[in-house]
């Protein structure tokens, strides 16, 4: 049994500090790292990326839309076309700063509204995936089960890994429940401690609207900029490791 | 006898258009691509890779100051911090687009102010060098003769790549006549012909104000912005090449 | 029989250049000057500005989505409180150019993905229509005849332009035909001429998918991007001269 | 006896939040808002001017460079052209807000690096007060005394507000002591409140480099984003209120 934690960050930009990268990344296992669209200025990247390295912790690029007042939650009608060059732009620009500090570029999980849409937009998923096979057919994609673009990154051939969210309620579709339906939040660290390990150890947690959905995952995500992050990863991470589940990059 | 051909490119932006990258491409044997920050998004860096590609020109990249307003041509009080991690993440995101087509990164030639400081900021010359050598210490760097930016880029353990402008007059102390000065700019492309021939076969061109200057080179660099560049960039190279110089990137 | 000719300008960002400023001013009566988001530097504003002094033209504030990359051309998901600030944010800084110039402002015409977006989604049309009616009620709206958008300018209490375009087609519901269907564009001059005659003077015009439709206005939209459109331009508004219509700003 | 305090404020930006709005205000008499350039985005700066009028602290814009990666705390190179440019921009910008909350705008101060070179740049100097000229005659402009910045402010017309800075170190030639200087930074609550009153009631101050230096002020600048700012604001306010002092926007 062993899974993995990824927390987004590196979303700070020049002056304006953002989530809590100091706290978090002694606790999880792999990263996101913001480059430049939506957050994420060159001077703060390197510092996100030397705090990974000192940690251990294994960096993928988080690829959002050139959105930075909104960052990046707001969807933006791009073309296929504008979503490829913006993915391949951000993932190399990121990459740079790994090459410079000898890592390798672990993975790739889009930002916010850009992920949103690639879970439901075809083509939104497949220009995500053929930019990342474009730049290194060998780095792994991380994906939301069931969606089209799960669909997309297997048919680009590249690896997939799956992802589910402890402090997310799920609906018993299998989808994860809108935000504006009570209940969709989970926020007491033990619950979503509790929820993850069914979903490791079980594979399933109960569903919002009623019974039990079935939850895959090869990593779990924990989010980075709720103020009580660190302490939702410290209790996720104590009750994997008290069952024994070893937690540690995919 | 043998030399580069080198010009600015990719600097269109979204629906804007800059510069005559259509006719400049065949005439030229190296561009300099705009890296996003002065100038060049995703959809035209890509746009302008797949032109030098079909070419088969060189591929170098730009980086310049982050300010699409002033098309990076405001110097800007960047800390060497700030220039290396904003040089280091503008090659990266272009070494993407050159990645995704099999192109290799040919080297790296700052834009504009950024190239300007560098010649007489040593700190910045260093910034930039040493970012150049993180991403990879193979790629050569282009500078200014006589510069602290060239002893820095030696200074790196980079290759260092000389490069003069015919259509700029210079002084016989060696150093470019100011733009404000009168003749400093040479428009009749004959005549910017006929001193690249001198420079190339004689390493010397005449001064603006009086005598002869040395001017050493392995690159010329043509103005892509000007509306006679290609003009200019035929005549250049028919000079050359009808003298005998092999006209091909370094 | 009096009407308006309007066209999109000012929309030039530092160095970049677009669309045909100085041949089109002479020929319209107002102009919707971008305002600094979609395009539209503070120089190239001032630009536009006194421009249109100097030809006595009518000058509207054109706020779009803060796209620049994308030239406010790609629909994004602003919330009613984020399009409100936008809105009212761009029409305060074009209104800045105007007052140093002692210029009152004419009207406001949202540009682009906002434009179209307004037109179908109400929170975003009240958004806009509470923009302006908190900056000055006494500044018209421009607006597409039959949607939403006309209904919550009316609703705000502001006096509502109606625009008509005879460069697009039309369909027999009143809708412009999409971009997308052939036929929905209009490139001969006297083509549009002839069906910017007929709004005028009958109040209606062929529609692409049979028979006719009504067609109220008060300014006609010259599209101010197409190359050709100083030509539109001279055509439209010689023919309508010609059949005694007054070209005037509303 | 009376004496403004004013501090930077309405500096966050998107998701992303800066200094310390919310405990300042209470406690000063005007701020300074930044404009959408440096920091601040209209959500946030419409957020910030409905603070200021619940709180009844006078409005000013707070115009920086175009640099939101380095705050605005980076010089730039801007002609005078830009920096009229800008400036006007950035006024109109925020002034919407104003307007909308019928609210006058008080003065205008520039921020950072916009600032800093104003006050030894006569060009720059100059653009900013015909800026504000051009806007309203009437808005007056804070100034650091005995600069070419207060000067052309005067020679614009302009009324002239005259700042002092209680957190930082003074020479005895008048000038402020480089951040760089040891002792340049008053970081004690209780001292910087003494120094403030000194000013006020004695209009002198110990000079870091020996002697005293006489400073003249009518309103004394409170660093908003420093951690202890809120403190620091309650010690100058309360010492100056103890010792009969009148504290109230200019």
């Amino acid at each position: 049994m062993r899974i993995d934690l990824n927390a987004d960050a590196g979303e700070s930009y020049g002056v304006y500090t953002y989530g809590h990268d100091e706290a978090l990344f002694p606790l999880v296992t792999s990263v996101n790292l913001a480059c430049g669209f939506h957050a994420g200025s060159p001077t703060r990247i390197r510092e996100a990326v030397a705090r990974a390295k000192a940690h251990r912790v294994a960096v993928g690029a988080h690829p959002g839309f050139p959105d930075l007042m909104g960052f990046g939650r707001r969807e933006m009608a791009l073309s296929p076309e504008e979503v490829y060059a913006d993915v391949l732009y951000q993932i190399g620009a990121l990459h740079a700063f790994l090459r410079a500090e000898g890592l390798p570029l672990h993975h790739v999980k889009p930002h916010g509204a850009l992920y949103l849409k690639a879970c439901r937009d075809r083509e939104t998923a497949r220009a995500i995936a053929q930019a990342v096979r474009a730049f290194d057919p060998g780095v792994p994609l991380v994906v939301l089960p069931g969606t089209v673009y799960e669909e997309e990154a297997r048919q680009a051939g590249l690896r997939v890994v799956l992802e589910a969210f402890p402090e997310r309620a799920y609906l018993k579709s299998g989808q994860l429940a809108p935000r504006s339906m009570p209940g969709s939040w989970i926020t007491d660290p033990e619950e979503a401690a509790r929820r993850a390990l069914r979903m490791v150890l079980e594979g399933r947690v109960e569903a919002l609207d009623g019974g039990e959905v079935e939850v895959r995952a090869e990593t779990l995500c924990i989010h980075g900029d709720n103020p009580r992050a660190p302490e939702v990863a410290r209790a996720v991470r104590r009750a994997l490791e008290e069952a024994g589940v070893e937690v540690r990059a995919f």
